[in-house]
This record gives structure tokens, sequence and C-alpha cells, in this order.
């Protein structure tokens, strides 16, 4: 092991105990803080945040279920204070670093993580450290998708929960882009907030009327695919109102409800359903691809690409800092700060 | 026109006045005999069946909704009388045939139906007349997915509704070209048809145990592919029980509800869902195509695509048969008969 600093014995981290809708499955605990081996890196975290898919994680819901206790998180950012003496770990010893949480171990929401260094991303000085700590889940994300969409050449897609951080970055790239997005919100002050940022086609679901606006707006633009964050009717629904042959990937289900489909719509329409997990999308791409993607990510972290923070806690109030970001989505991130100057 | 016969100038027809689920929607009345034009002959039709898919067309769920009043019924058989004055049409003149209703006229429970001559097959002689009334929507159908199974390469398949007249289809197919076929019932005695039939991987939904068996025999035989005609929860079932990167194909909805997909299935499983209708895969194919298609099947007609029949109705009936019908879809198909010699 090469270190800069000295490491200590335990650490403060944040401890699942079952999967469960209960905040009581979760502890702040004592741990011993653990030694990397050849391949992986120590980071000494300063920031990590809450996502949907950490709510998922919790729940039990997620892709990926770990063995129980453990760390939840599963991204963040920090230094990386020691490595195993290897020539890629050794590369990043000192580095600020954007980090994603191994797929079987503790994850970010602690002093330390223990991560393998193909996980870490340096970050650029331009990249500040909050901004980095939610670099991978959300921009890669939202920068996979607008890919698929490029990609596929299609003129106009449909977003839903467009109003989430990630939606909203939908919204700046499709500006950004010159593609049209069609996008959907729950609430009327989410469809006000999206139109401030210069979208034109915002539909309220709770609206009176909003099945036929959809649809007009679908066939209008021709939106032939679709990224759907909420399963359950909504998927129906949006599926319903696109135009013959539209694809619909769902890359969340915020609702809990199984997805559903109207039969017409896949036999007769020959509309298709599929998923999108960021991992697998990533580990199709070289390690070059992954690292230029990384830094045409970082350099619009500060714009096309940002995360509105609503407000940062200390690893001992995860409590409440939970409880805030489920009462609103919207308002902003919820970030988790650690080892503060 | 030319004829071979005197051509009536009225007959008796199945006439729907409601998209609805009530019989009364249905009348038997007197209607002119429509003429053929250019590209169109008139069969003298001799047998129609009763297939899911007339059901669904009856109850407005069809994927093609024709204007009312109208003549149900989409497949048949008779002799062609009477044809436009075309070179294609004149071939078919006095020839049997297995025929397809238009998509927007009248259809095949009548004593005439007036259709385009693209949309005969000429029967060869050793298909019987019966036969031949149920040539295109279920064999067709049969034939067609396990080309999709052939040509994936699959090793495996399921599928939903296993003892219907299309899913024995499918067991006959799966056993002749020696490709494992995971086949799903809703009762016992279908079980045990299938089983007596040479099915060794026959499931029944209503058994305890259902979703573990299933899913041990999907990933033992690696089943990635599944035919699902029933929708609702049984599509989730069945998903969920496929290994990672299953694909699940909708043609039928015999449950009438929503498909159903638990959202895991699709994110981090990559499982995929689509539809599948007849009539979009045969107009991917070349007329050439088409005709090889319609020798093939004629020629398994007897044996590997054959149907069996529980009863025949005049059209006079057509109340008691939709009852008889739909009392056990598994005894059998009810077939209409017209112009009894």
């Amino acid at each position: 092991m090469k270190a800069i600093e000295p490491i200590p014995d335990t650490m403060q981290a944040v401890v699942l105990h079952a999967y469960s809708d209960a905040l009581d499955a979760l502890r702040l605990e004592t741990r011993p803080v653990p030694r990397p081996q050849r391949g992986q890196v120590l980071v000494k975290m300063t920031a990590a945040p809450i996502n949907p898919s950490d709510l998922m994680f919790l729940k039990g819901l997620y892709g990926v279920q770990k063995p129980l206790p453990v760390v939840p998180g599963w991204e963040g950012t920090g230094r990386v204070v020691a490595t195993g003496d290897d020539w890629l770990s050794r590369m990043l010893l000192g580095k600020r670093v954007a980090c994603a949480a191994p797929n079987q171990h503790d994850g970010t929401w602690a002093e330390y993580l223990l991560t393998a260094s193909a996980r870490c991303v340096p970050l650029s000085d331009s990249v500040d450290e909050e901004a980095g700590a939610m670099l991978i889940v959300n921009p890669l994300t939202a920068w996979a998708l607008m890919d698929i969409v490029r990609r596929g050449k299609h003129r106009a897609f449909v977003q839903t929960a467009a109003a989430s951080a990630l939606g909203r970055m939908l919204v700046r790239l499709s500006l950004h882009f010159g593609i049209e997005g069609i996008h959907i919100v729950r609430r009327e002050e989410q469809a006000e907030l999206l139109r401030s940022m210069g979208a034109r086609a915002v539909f309220n679901s709770a609206a009176a009327g909003f099945d036929d606006q959809l649809r007009a707006a679908c066939l209008q633009h021709n939106a032939t695919i679709a990224f759907e964050a909420v399963s359950g009717m909504t998927a129906a629904r949006v599926l319903r109102a696109m135009p013959d042959g539209a694809r619909l990937i769902l890359y969340g289900a915020l609702s809990e409800a199984p997805l559903m489909a109207d039969p017409r719509d896949l036999i007769f329409q020959r509309k298709r359903v599929e998923g999108f997990w960021l991992a697998d999308w990533l580990s199709k791409r070289s390690l070059w691809g992954q690292l230029r993607l990384a830094q045409q990510v970082q350099s619009a972290l500060g714009d096309l690409l940002r995360t509105e923070v609503a407000e940062r806690y200390p690893l001992r109030h995860i409590h409440r800092a939970l409880q805030d970001y489920q009462a609103s989505m919207t308002a902003g991130k919820r970030l988790l700060v650690m080892h503060p100057k």
C-alpha cells in the first residue's frame, strides 16, 4: 500500500441493516477503515449525493443487492489517499476523483471508500467538489440517453419525471442540440420551472386533457422514443400517445409499480418496451471511450449537466436528509458531506 | 366481371351493429351480393372459423376497426365464382381458395366474400375445405413464430395459452424441429393433453410452485424468447422467469388486461417486450415469399399444423357458436359452414 497521509483505523459510516422502507434500518456506526489491495484505491470522501437509485437500493428494489450489513451510496467524490501497488492505482494517488461504489461491497456514505481504481474518474481543476460528487449517475445517464436519441436519428423524444435533476439535464441538452423534447411532469409548478428554462412542450399528467394533448404533440413532432422513470400507468399513457413503431425505454420506477402497456400498442402498432441501466451502457464502451466520455461530461458539468443542491448534511443527519429528499425531489439534490475543513 | 355460375342478388350474412360484448350486436341479415372489380374476386364461401382475433374484433379491441355495420370474420374458404377482368383474378376463377377478409370491408361470416385477389391462396388438392378455412390465421402465425425462433437461433422458447389451436401447432413444430418448448397452460387437463402429444416441459400456472418451476426450466433450457397470448400478470410472470436479455413477444391478449412487467426485468436484466401481428410479418415478405410460405404451410396442414374441429354451425346459429367457443376454447375450433351440398 502507498499512502500520502496517515490512515486512521476507524471511521464513521452510515450502515444499512435490512432492505426496508424504515429509516431505522440505517444507523451511523464506527467501522474499520479498509486497506487497498492491487487495483484498488482508498478515497477520503468529501461529498456523496442521495439519488433515486439509492432509494431503490435501500428498499431492496435495485438491480444489485449487496450482502448486509452494508454502507449504501452509489457515487461521490473525494481525494485518493492510499492505493494498491500497481500502475493505474498509483497514478491516482493524491488526485481528486469522482468515484462509484463497488457492486458487492460498502458504498460512498462513509468517511472512506474502498473501490476499484477503474471506478474512479480524475476531476479536472474546473470541476468543484460538489459537482464532482454528482458526476456519474445523473450526468452520464443524461448524456447516454441523448446519445441514444442522436445515434437513432430521432427527431424528438418524450421524457417523464422531467423536473428531476436528470430530467432538467435532458431539457438543457435537448435545447443545446436542437432536438425537440416533450417533457412530462406531475405538478403545475414543475411545468413552470421547465418553461422558465426554455422548454416548449411541457405537459402536466395531472391536468385535464393530458392524454389528448400529449398524443397531439407526439404525432406533431414524431417523437419515436421515450425515456420513462415512473413505471405503472405512466408508461402505458406515454406508449399510447406515441406514433406507430415507437420505443419506450424505462430507466427508473419512481412509482414502484409494475410497468403497464396496452396490448394494442405492442401488437398492432409495433411499439416496443425495453430498459436502460447505466452500468450496462458503460460496459459496452472501451476504457478510452469511457475516459473521453468523462472529459465531455466534466466540461458540461458547470452548464448543461449542472445539478442544483438544495441542502448539505453531515453523515449523522442521514435520516433527515432522506426525509427531506423524499418530501420534495424537485427542490434539488441532498448532499452528504464528510471531513469538512 | 367474369363468372362461372349465376350470382344471386342477395345473400345471408352475420352483421355486427356495435363493437360490444353483447351477442345481440350480431344479427343474421339479408344483404346484397357485391360484384368484383379489377383486382378483386367473389368467393362463394363454404366455411369460416371463429378465432380469438374475431372475438377481439367484435369487442372493438382488434388492431383494425371497420365502419359499422359490417360482416365479421377474418378468414375462411370457398370457391372463386366471379372475378374482375385482370390477369391475376382470372387465374383464380373456379379455384378453391383460402381467403382473408379485406381490412376495411365485409368479412367471411357470409355466403359470399368480396376480397382482393392478392388475399387468396389457391388450395392444393390434398387440402380439404375445413383445413383450408383455417389455413391463414393460426398455421401461418405458428409458422412465423417458429421462424423467429429458428432465425434467432434460440435454443428454447416459452409459450402461454399453449393448449390453444395455435399453441398445439407450436408444440408439434417444436418437437418436429428439435427445439425445446416450455408450455404454459391454465388447467391440469390441458397439461395432460399436451403431455399426451409428446410435450415434456408443461407447467400449469394455477398450480403451487409454478413460478419457481418455470424459472428453473427457463434457465435450464436457456429459453431466451417467449410467445405470450394472455397479457396482464401472465406476461410479468413469464418475463420474471426468463434469463437475462430475453425477449417477450405479445401476440394476443386473452385476459383483455394491460401487459405488466417488473421494472427490474427491463432495467437491470435487459429483457425486452414487443408485439407480433401476422399482417405486419407477412407484409415484409415478397409475393413469391408469401406463395412459397403458403405451399410450405399447406403441406403441413394435415399433420404439424392441423386444427381439431369441435363442431360445425350454420350461419343462423352464430350466437350458439360464439357461446360454445367462449365456454371452451381448448375443445377445438367452431366452424361456420355455408352452402351445404
